[in-house]
């Protein structure tokens, strides 16, 4: 669909395996990828259980480059990281693929025509009506609790490799020592994978900048019988 | 291979998800694909159990642009949505990446560089004979069975989703009421997914044309436990 | 990452679907990609089970292209083909994504800007220090026993369609007849699949060059329930 609008346009697929209607998977996934890309990049993302439902169809442009997709939360990672400049609700049918689009595939019929109209020089304000960036639905995401001596936080996503990642970040384990507590078990603190022995759990801050739970050579989710949304409890112990 | 003909071709990867030797799947995947590409597309598909046996090669000439692959009825859903002009059986060996080519590997050794010189602006004749494009395999379909209360079709096609699509052709169904009774359930109408709640059962035309069964954010395939060919009945109700 | 390096570059996925940690699965599925591309590409490879610990990153230089990614045995199979011109360890930071990288995630940091820079004209001597090609780290092999009417080899892969790639070239086969012993189950040759009725277990050469395990139509792994390393015995008869 969009190299029938633009040929020359160059396509790069984040990704195709985030599980069915799970919109906190893609938000993380869309998060965690948009920092890497181009200035200018168009990002077109589809998680959409509510496809033909009252849900909007959104533009949100950034000073980095613009999303396109449902407004349904899957937007509210990347709006944790930047300021959106300008959003419209996409209403002009001119710019979609058909006047009369499909109820259930508007990845098709909307969200990817848009994106490659945005691509090829459209300014935002042709495609629909502007709404206030501040009322872009955002994702509800457990809240996490900190004390002095004890963070409790939840898995916000587990990737390929059976890592979990949780939804503590980084920032709050700066030149800090802890354990973590999951499942019973307790893991502790390492720099790198292969810091403890082979099939070891071990617990760090992640490429993404979130604390995550692996195996040295082997699948966190799979040893520890864990999923999304379980608890994870971390205990800081003396600063480095 | 393709790049080594011709470096600056723009290749899209349709899938490469459809489940081994299943030319059914392939066909339904192509067929539903076809439409939305670029005039003077040529599209290469390979579901080949066949490889190294009788089955011809080919490459077959559209208004719209070029099929190239094995003669297995993996193109029957596409010459079911537009006339061939022309088509060729590939014997040339001088497009191919080897004269001898691999037994087991014809993606790789023909269907692939033969796309390239395609796309390249090798004319169809040059790649072999002239073959009736009404001699080309047909993949037999289940038929539907009509009356006026009652339509019978089986499972054609199950998505990523688990969506489960079926072949009964919306056009049979426009300004019509309907019920699906499939594995003892009966399942209701509905324009989209989210019509009915979480977890329930719904009908409709999908996106591709179809009548489809879908779970409101689940899998419709684990919740009625059926499969490909599976045979369901639509029952007709007062028109709209 | 390397799109925002240089924009132009033409990015080709092998393979995303290595299954974690397999330094051998990712070997075989370089070594088996190589020949198929055009010359002067860069490869970029990550199987990275010791990612932040001492093992080194490197690009080799070839006749045909470079490698990129971490010496660990990945390379081991296109240097069984094809000899390394000369190697660089990687430790000019000026051309990594950041001077201080995760050390969980060198694909992103060091691997793709390092390959994304040499495909963009900058010469292997600035990436870092020349070591010897002769140093890179092998991937130990099981090693094929050959007699007179015998040969012991292993499984070094097992593709998407549940074929079984053994380690015993086609090369120590040509002319030859065999069967083959594994599991307990006693396997004729063939030259294609379809030689053998449907669901039948059938050996071959296969489109790589190696003695292959299948089924027509089926998939071989389920039904000879083997994995691996698992051992393969191989049966010479008389030549033809």
């Amino acid at each position: 669909v969009i190299a029938c609008i633009q040929r020359n346009l160059n396509i790069i697929d984040i990704s195709h395996n985030i599980s069915p209607q799970n919109i906190a998977a893609g938000r993380f996934c869309l998060m965690n990828a948009y920092p890497y890309f181009p200035r200018g990049t168009v990002y077109v993302a589809v998680v959409d259980p509510g496809v033909g439902s009252q849900r909007r169809g959104v533009a949100v442009q950034f000073e980095e480059g613009y999303l396109v997709g449902p407004d349904n939360g899957l937007f509210s990672g990347v709006l944790s990281l930047s300021k959106a400049i300008a959003a419209v609700e996409l209403i002009n049918t001119n710019y979609w693929r058909i006047p009369q689009p499909s109820s259930t595939f508007h990845g098709r019929d909307i969200f990817a025509p848009v994106g490659a109209h945005l691509a090829s020089g459209v300014s935002l304000e042709k495609l629909g009506t502007f709404i206030d960036p501040d009322s872009l639905v955002k994702l509800p995401l457990q809240p996490v609790a900190i004390t002095a001596n004890n963070i409790t936080g939840y898995i916000q996503y587990i990737d390929y490799f059976g890592n979990i990642i949780t939804n503590i970040s980084g920032d709050l384990l700066k030149n800090k020592n802890w354990s973590i507590i999951i499942n019973n078990q307790k893991i502790k603190k390492a720099l790198t994978y292969s810091e403890v022995n082979q099939g070891e759990l071990v617990s760090l801050i992640g490429s993404h900048g979130w604390l995550e739970i692996a195996v040295n050579g082997g699948n966190a989710q799979e040893k520890l019988q864990v999923n999304w949304s379980y608890k994870v409890n971390l205990l800081l112990h003396d600063s480095i």
